[in-house]
């Protein structure tokens, strides 16, 4: 039986992004850490804070992908709105957990210094388990197939590693690549003729410019690694 | 009567995205111009080389939203799919352009040089007017609201410059600024009192790690440059 790579969908959750303010790098790195265990992302949607769309996505998502991630919105502001937009997505309560409650209380040193925000953080939906938050201690949370995480990169990628081992991987997809000091389109036959006779192999073509000349990095991926190595060996001797 | 802001959304198209191998530049870039304008970026999906995908949300996008951008897939090899696409979406042919021939033409230095894969950049959907490329010459398009253009930042900045001029803007949002090295939590029923106290006004809270210690930038935007800046005065005085 030929196992298959598993599929997920990205929610980039916050009006910073889509006001150009803040550059997103939670797609870059959720991406490439997904891909070493055989999960590959089919999509990214950037959406506002708005708890109706949110809840759309979330309900869309988790029916298309195996698992979904969201990064945003779980804060102490009032422009924190997507463990309440999750919630709805499943039809539960918004509830107070305990044990969030508990790492609060810690982190902040005290109940007396839980304030409403604070305190705001510690509801999840009803059913969910938590996401472990070693740098700011507010947890993020898991509900049926989607994976609820803060924004704030440095805690996204705390998060993620807390939650890598428990996701269950498919086939990993192997790539390898060469950079050509050449215009795209004086190669395109060459690609083409390497896709087509390589079954597993899907072959990407990334021009960029570099101190003004073009140049193109071309990436071959598989999950049959012998079919990509003599796709690679085939690619560098019509390059030559 | 008072002027809205106008919509968009953006359509980022490539596996190389989606990978993680490459990190999206081309979203801050166009929300941050079409903001000067008066157009507001209301979704950004990242969607994989798949004509079928693509069509898909191009129509939806198209209706949802006042103008709709796109970048990459529009190169001379084999994964470049976004012309095709697009012209299924509009349900009109991908024809050869003779403005778009006689450019490639004219950069790569004579009829003889234009191979297949070149001159697959001279097809764009039938009544599609061209979106000048001063870069590499491969022009982008446009059908409809719907923009088409190259991945490659130089390249799509351009292009993005050349559309500007010829698109209708609306009410321009204006946006005050402040950041503090408190954490989010102590600040938030001051953010909410601030939202609540101006119709007009958002207020986003965007928190960070600087060396390892919390800090946030409040950001105050509305179309109403008097209410927000009265509103931003009443935020710097409670915050002190």
């Amino acid at each position: 039986m030929v196992q298959k790579t598993k599929s997920a969908g990205v929610l980039i959750i916050g009006n910073e992004i889509l006001s150009g303010r803040t550059q997103d790098t939670n797609t870059a790195a959720i991406a490439r850490r997904l891909n070493t265990i055989g999960i590959a992302l089919h999509e990214v949607r950037v959406i506002p804070d708005i708890i109706g769309v949110i809840t759309a996505n979330i309900r869309e998502f988790s029916k298309r992908f195996d698992y979904v991630f969201t990064t945003g919105g779980i804060g102490p502001t009032h422009d924190d709105k997507t463990a309440e937009a999750v919630a709805a997505a499943f039809d539960v309560d918004l509830v107070e957990d305990d044990e969030a409650l508990q790492r609060l209380i810690a982190h902040y040193g005290g109940r007396e210094l839980l304030n409403d925000g604070r305190r705001k953080m510690a509801l999840v939906p009803q059913g969910a388990s938590l996401i472990d938050n070693p740098v700011s201690s507010a947890p993020g949370f898991k509900i049926g197939n989607v994976y609820v995480m803060a924004g704030v990169p440095k805690i996204m990628e705390s998060m993620l590693e807390f939650i890598l081992p428990t996701l269950e991987g498919g086939a990993v997809i192997r790539s390898r690549s060469v950079t050509v000091q050449r215009a795209e389109s004086k190669i395109a036959d060459i690609l083409l003729a390497v896709e087509k006779a390589y079954d597993s192999v899907e072959v990407g073509s990334y021009p960029k410019y570099t101190y003004g000349q073009p140049e193109v990095t071309v990436i071959l991926s598989s999950v049959n690694e012998d079919e990509l190595n003599r796709a690679y060996d085939d690619l560098l001797s019509r390059l030559q």
